[in-house]
């Protein structure tokens, strides 16, 4: 383990509001407490990283592979048209990844979830339901 | 070159309000007619993908280092604090990235581009000069 992975600490900011999924080989796995989007959050657990270019070639290539299992386990939670991903970083600057889920008639759809307005929490223990949901998703797919 | 190269035909939608700046190993790269921000689009050459999982391992790779080069190339075109990269596709499905070269204080600052409004055209001639430069500015990477 090198140094950028010790040194590794989560942003304030994209811990509030949302929960622990698991740890994933390069990133830590978070699912927003926003019940109008299922809507995952990667952030590479390497210290200082602000861009893509930040990780090297086979941190970006391992990286891609979790977006694009995510999607797959996101699908299998729910009804999806489309997935969106995106890593914007203009507020929060720490390297993270949005994977969100979203169905045509959607709370902003066709529009972006990220000037959609405020997140509308889950209900009682609907969040914690997700989680396991999306950990068992992730946890059985092969690889 | 498999069917689904020979088969790609870019979305009206895409090619409409962009200029193309060259064809990279694996994506036809756009540049938006939108003089608020330098606004590039990077297309897979691979007709009927709509997600990353459309794209194998191997394409998922090369489009994530086309991403990185492209972004490092926006950068020495023009000042950038942050670029966004976004595979959104709600409006136009054809699989589509966008990496934007963001500014403090820019026309949409800290909020996303793709609900910032109507393009605001280039003056004339700068739309060409920029595509020259940004092809300029990926041709004389190493790689």
């Amino acid at each position: 383990m090198n140094e950028r992975m010790l040194l590794f600490a989560l942003d304030e900011r994209l811990s509030t509001s949302t929960a622990l999924v698991l740890d994933l080989p390069l990133s830590r796995l978070l699912l927003r407490d926003d019940s109008r989007f299922p809507w995952a959050i990667l952030v590479p657990r390497r210290a200082g990283a602000v861009e893509l270019s930040d990780l090297d070639a086979l941190e970006r290539a391992t990286l891609t592979e979790e977006i694009v299992s995510l999607g797959e386990a996101l699908r299998t939670l729910v009804p999806c048209d489309k997935l969106n991903v995106g890593a914007i970083g203009n507020i929060v600057p720490q390297l993270h990844v949005h994977v969100v889920a979203r169905t045509a008639g959607d709370a902003a759809w066709p529009r972006t979830v990220w000037d959609a307005g405020r997140a509308v929490p889950y209900e009682d223990g609907m969040l914690g339901q997700r989680v396991r949901q999306l950990r068992a998703a992730l946890e059985s797919r092969p690889g």
